[in-house]
């Protein structure tokens, strides 16, 4: 591990400022806390499956893979954060894996992102070829999106050179533009034909999104201004608390929207579904199992 | 790794004093016993699933989760004991890592606390927009328990400020009454309501949490008080008694609690089950299959 | 890791002893192949929790937590034995860690002693009260034997005490008797009642910990007396063979008396299996699957 | 670790040549991002097997097999990324164990591709002895294919030999083009007989594979061609898009073609589901329960 | 690590002899394809346990874990490879831990050796006493083969005497031959009882073992021959070449009996299965649910 010292203030990338222990000890915290409550999200998601229908699955599927991935690129960060730093003369010092402790955040993003855009589209109202088009296009924006800014602030320059920081960020900014769209294109299409129950987590869920994904062009342009311990610190524990809601809190919303869905699906006799449907305690369907000979439940 | 010697007893931190080998066996014995435990409870509840009705599953869900995040946190504290001392002299002495034994266990705290709140509120009589308010009160005050108790012990003042330990266990306590309230009025609201059965199990559960927390302040006292290896190691086997008491002892009541519910409804004819739900090998209620068509439960 | 020399053989613990090439080696193979045998057992009882009736399942849930937890405690004893001991002159010389190897015995125990009393009691012919009773006794008597012969062989006086030996070996060995008096008295108890079938397995089952254990006094014995490599990979060999029996083939003789109880239910009227249980190829009970609706078994 | 230094840049393999910091993160990207993604299609697969009936499961038991391979072996790649360059006066320069980064990936196909034919063929119209000659044909051509092309390009002249990399990547060649022939003639076969809706996903599989296998050939004659750590780099992130599109994207179009058999099957009464097949969220098929008297679907 | 040079050649152990790059990188990739292999098979059978009827699940069971234990053992013999061999002046060096790459072999195969024999009895038409009776001898003819060359070949003389080699090896082959009359006597005295479908893969199960069991003498008694680097090597490739088809291949060999006699037992009306069994899309038998009342399947 080589340390790097740096002359300026202006001319050192987050990854390259020394940082106090209480600094240390809070990217930590902030890295730590949100990987535990991915992993608790992961179990809670693998257990979902069966708790809604086929029809809804896939969100159950991309949210699982969604956090599930969060987790392992949580992981990747606490132990670059671990073997990025070393304690010397009363600081942690970083060296040249430290680096590690923003680019492996892209990484995660270049996969998650999309998982979340399959998400969402998946207990939309939103069926076939034009699911299938939003779908599209959301994965390549939210893949897009994640890459550029990965160019801008970690590769070219070294994550210290204005004009890459710009010129990325600004290509980087179409994709989170045409994402933004996307999901919110998407949210109020289905408002008018979902259930009722089901408006009220969608729209929160699309909320969650659309106001914590604000965090990623703040840190992106953070970087660019100022760097000091303090702002390394606050970018770290503001990305993990982002990831952690992002991806945790719109995860459940997504979850609830699935399971009122599914249950309405029973009740309308459009599906089956071998046991009962209950939100905070509340029935929504009973269980219904399938009839033995083909084409019981009559298709039209 | 730098080894920190320290001047006086009233000086250092909990983490930065050396320990005599049988201290640190003790400190690994609780450590390592603790974990096993949550791993046992892990592969138990992840089995639970299946075994109570999806109206009390998110209890199950949320104590895999809870254990889950535990014992990785317990792998998490194994690592920082091991990397954080090294032998010499005699004596076990502490580095800089060594912060790590303590700090991972509020990190653990800050995502458990709440998950056993939703424990407790899902095999309750709260149920709709109650449950959701009660939740919400008590996930937020778990949360802020432990981040606040964080910042007091650890961060400000690197665990040596007795302003700190004050001012942050103050605000911490009051998250903690209002956690005790929110505990204790979801218990007392239930037992009436609930089936006979279910509520010895429920006080049991209710008495363990409120019991076994008050651990939590006595440790944060001590830091501010006294100092020597044997308080260290008397703090850290007792947090690793406690943890395993309030997780895997807490989670098997609140387990026999959703059982007994479940076969309370199947025998009220409020849900089926597929299998007959036996507890100490004492049936509780046959198995029961939802029929062909759709609404063969009727659901007044 | 400081190798640790030492005078006389009376003055050191069996951990502190430098061993041969093949006495490590000979340790090394008991260590890993009772973690093999252990991980294929933990993949059996995972698949075995749909193999049996919810009345007897409890006994496949203890059965697979306890070879999980000892699959993890020898996963750790590796660890232990690469980090504690170091090759240096034609020997592999122990250093602080090399404790560790010993220790981890303990945690293990610990944990898993108590589960082994309730996999026993499960399968048992005690129910309600009576099993809760005779649970809580065996898992207070297998912890506290465990316990207490982890004070006195480690921690007090570091191993090298005879005192300590003796006096926390003798209050251990009070637990001792009364784990034997509750596993024997549970068998004799059960068997004029269990099916014929199932008598036999248990009565083996019984005999397989009963005389298994006994190889837990007989080290905790050599370990005063006597001090050399060989007695130290004596030992080490004769732990792992005794895990290995007293989890891996008990557990199995566990397994074959619930499905054969599972059986007899099914036959009975007692309770339902979604598929037929057959025995060596031998078919003990047909699938049978509960009626719509609710009540459809008697319950008398 | 050894630095290996070279003189001329023809007389070097590309795992040989120092990379910038920009390089390496690259590098690193690639092998993560794909990583990431081959976990989330492995829990994907891992899900998939409960949603395609029995005749075409052994599709995804290969699926998910082939990308759990891939993910294993790109965390051994990131293993041999981190232990095989040390960063020194501004460059990552590589030591012994850098040849790591590109032998694991050999370890990987010889593995991976073979599991992609079996894939295929499961839900080709192949049937009995038809498919199990093609599968043996395309195991033996696939693995053969990654087996030659290690020894030419890893093995024989430590990756410096150009007969070695000429000989043996024709050898390698051979069986490419056979493999193409049992991958283009099997889904042509297929073509006319599979359900409309499936010929679709199908076609686009095969395209895929065939498309995307190109880059194997382009990156072997590059190692002859040139290096520098710009080509090392390309190679490398090519080489990580390759294995997520040919596996990531290419199992996904096999899923969908076997959930669409499933469900014309469904619909034919050829076999039943216990639930109905969305996909997209238009309806396929509907969930269809087997009687209870054995032979209740007819066989003719 | 210390590395150990010796005189003579006919001085050393296998694992004691420097490896060139290109035998070093082969033992790699032998090792680690075989680990892949293992860990897709394990995959493969973990779920297969739904595809096959509760007669014959022990089959599966016991291949899973003779799978997932050789898995874990080639983790380790990768673990060895890598901590025992260091490179120097361009060759790979042995240390203390290369002994390793050997041993955990003999501990792979007392563990996974009983297990194979288990699956075999187990699809086999023996039932009952015999069936427990042919299972005890191989069981320990299995484990007695793999203990007896463990400690000829590897802790007796440290690999290097003849007399423990000869003396140990014949006690180990007198089990080899016990062993081959156990699986070649089972197969013979089923061949005739089995549905003539499952004729063909078991007796190519048994030519599976038997010839690939060769390998095991053959390198034992190189061993005594001959030794350099291209022997170490040879020995190494053989040995994962050998795991790999007596573990995959006859475990798939092992599982397509298993499913054709489920088949079978659903056609005659000895057993239920909840879904259609097809082998290579050929349909072998409707799926078949059991009926609600005890007692449905008529049991003489």
């Amino acid at each position: 591990m080589t340390v790097l010292p740096r002359a300026t203030p202006f001319d050192v990338a987050p990854w390259e400022i020394p940082l106090t222990p209480g600094q240390h000890v809070l990217i930590q915290f902030g890295i730590v806390v949100a990987a535990f409550a991915l992993a608790a999200m992961a179990l809670r998601m693998h257990a979902a499956r069966r708790e809604v229908g086929d029809r809804y699955r896939p969100a159950v599927h991309a949210a699982a893979a969604a956090v599930s991935v969060a987790f392992l690129s949580y992981a990747l960060l606490f132990l670059e954060l671990r073997s990025g730093y070393r304690f010397e003369d009363g600081m942690w010092r970083p060296g040249a894996e430290a680096a590690g402790t923003w680019a492996a955040r892209f990484m995660d993003w270049t996969v998650s992102v999309p998982l979340l855009v399959i998400e969402l589209i998946a207990v939309s109202a939103l069926a076939g070829a034009a699911a299938r088009r939003a779908r599209a296009v959301g994965i390549a924006a939210g893949a897009g999106m994640a890459i550029l800014g990965f160019l801008g602030a970690v590769v070219v320059g070294g994550g210290r050179s204005y004009p890459a920081l710009l010129g990325f960020g600004l290509a980087s900014a179409v994709c989170f533009v045409v994402l933004y769209a996307v999901i919110i294109a998407t949210v109020l299409k289905s408002l008018p034909v979902l259930p009722a129950a089901a408006r009220g987590p969608l729209t929160a869920a699309m909320v969650v999104l659309v106001v914590s994904w604000f965090a990623y062009p703040v840190v992106f342009g953070l970087q660019g201004l100022v760097s000091s311990g303090a702002v390394t610190t606050f970018s770290q524990v503001l990305l993990s608390a982002t990831d952690l809601v992002a991806k945790v809190g719109f995860g459940l919303l997504v979850l609830r929207v699935a399971r009122i869905r599914t249950a309405a699906d029973v009740l309308a006799g459009e599906d089956v579904h071998p046991e009962g449907i209950w939100i905070d305690q509340l029935r929504q369907s009973d269980g219904v199992l399938p009839d033995g000979p083909p084409g019981a439940l009559s298709r039209d």
